[in-house]
């Protein structure tokens, strides 16, 4: 039988978003209470081409398949036309070892699943009547996570606060043709909205813990790498709950990881996002949480499992 | 455009067995200077299944490309009627990152380059006058390995021992089919022919060492986890000279370790298989030699290279 190879169509055609956030929960509590399993991932460096390569596998223990995600960025690429980033998920039987699917998919999946965990992580801890949502970045995600979180909760305004004002006005325009309420907005009125999403590449913090007001939530999905940083420790400080994807990864390369460096919090101060995905979570009306969400890898097995379930189901010639 | 797959067809289409040994000894010499990347692999175990994975993945330094080799062993496949070993090669630009193709060719090439490695060794480490050759086991690398070394020299009478009569009686056929002179021995018989090649996945030596005569050469390529051990740690310190094809690794999962380990030589005391490539070898006629042969991951990169080279050349709209 040859190899199924799945480009970003055949993947939209089944990855629903009750499907990407059905799988994304699930694995997040999944991993939670540490029925996942995530081995060191293998790195190479291209410095020649200012490359980098990282292969990542996961599973949640006992599901069907594992996942072997391959991700390159190679940063001269955009100036000779090419996308910097490059890469593919290998989906492997866990009873088998056989391969069942190559995903294609341009990294669709990927931002997807950032997308679902950002907006599940912000609808459960932020407060029942919050509506505003002040998002940082004008990226993709900055578009994925206001979208995402309009599918599990109304949003009054969106207030997208970006360095450059050109992108922020056209991240605006497409918000605004998703049917949603959006404008740009300093850094100061994004961070004293009800919700708060930092989307960015930043490596020193995007807004001011002071900017922000009791009883809201702030999201990081930005910070990847050690050297990034988008929430300042002392907004770590001030916040009641601190909810992490993966413990280690957030304390390695996480905004939490630099709160704990700078003394601002202890090591220990965090909590698995997984539970609060659960269980409601009963926040005091005051108070300030933070969600530090770096990518967890049994996340693309459990989403490659469900795309492939579900194609075979409906397509039974291509499972 | 999308995702280029080979399978084993197309692979055999194009990797001729000149194109197989140019790019194995090429990848060789480049690994015994330095001049490869091989970074740690990735591992994942599956013990409710007797299950394992491998993520390996390799480079020449300047060359086109790098891979990324997914293999998987499940060892209750075969009695459910399907292999026990499944896995796929992802060929990635050392320059743009971008998958140039997947190779589904169910461990083709890695067969192959093990059989080149083999046969280069073999015929660069052996008296030149040398015909008879030993090869213990009966498996698939048995058969390659006398394949291969046949296109590198004349061979008189292939000593084939196996553990299982039937077995060694059927690959004697097979040979003989190839159009090689074989049949079955004992293992005192196959230890003392001129070149000596054990491909069998034995946990402790197949051969003795006082049944291998002076000018003998004997290469080691089944040895490929540290509980494995073909070679008796007693030919080591026999050997005038000792080829690794990678100084790390056969210490720690190769013969050469084993022999280390028992104190028969010192952990310095081998040679890299490449340099023995670049340049004849002046063997004295009695000397024992011995290569220690565990498979280099920028082999890999290096022949699918090759591979896809060649495939653009022929097939422009396949590259």
């Amino acid at each position: 039988m040859s190899l199924p190879v799945l480009d970003g169509d055949a993947v939209r055609r089944v990855a629903t978003p009750r499907l990407v956030l059905d799988a994304t929960r699930d694995a997040l509590i999944a991993h939670a209470h540490g029925r996942t399993t995530v081995p060191p991932p293998l790195h190479l460096e291209f410095p020649e081409a200012d490359g980098d390569c990282h292969v990542k596998a996961g599973r949640v223990d006992a599901g069907p398949d594992f996942t072997v995600k391959i991700a390159t960025g190679f940063y001269r690429n955009p100036a000779a036309g090419l996308p910097a980033n490059h890469g593919l998920v290998c989906v492997i039987s866990a009873r088998t070892g056989r391969v069942r699917a190559v995903l294609d998919d341009g990294g669709l999946l990927t931002a997807w699943r950032t997308a679902a965990a950002g907006a599940l992580l912000t609808h459960a801890m932020a407060r029942p009547d919050a509506t505003t949502l002040g998002i940082f970045g004008t990226g993709e995600q900055a578009r994925l996570q206001a979208e995402w979180l309009a599918r599990l909760r109304p949003i009054g305004t969106v207030l997208v606060h970006g360095r450059t004002p050109d992108r922020a006005r056209a991240l605006c325009a497409e918000l605004t043709a998703l049917g949603l309420r959006a404008r740009p907005a300093t850094d100061r009125e994004a961070a004293a909205a009800d919700m708060v999403v930092t989307t960015t590449p930043a490596t020193t913090p995007v807004l001011r813990a002071d900017h922000v007001r009791p009883g809201t939530h702030v999201t990081g999905i930005g910070t990847d790498m050690p050297h990034k940083n988008e929430l300042p420790p002392a907004l770590l400080a001030r916040a009641a709950l601190i909810a992490t994807d993966d413990h280690q990864q957030c304390l390695d390369h996480g905004d939490f990881g630099h709160a704990v460096r700078a003394g601002a919090v202890t090591a220990d101060a965090d909590t698995p996002a997984g539970l609060l995905l659960e269980t409601p979570l009963h926040r005091p009306a005051e108070a300030v949480t933070v969600a530090d969400l770096t990518g967890v890898g049994a996340v693309d097995a459990a989403l490659a499992s469900a795309v492939l379930g579900h194609l075979a189901e409906r397509e039974p010639e291509a499972g």
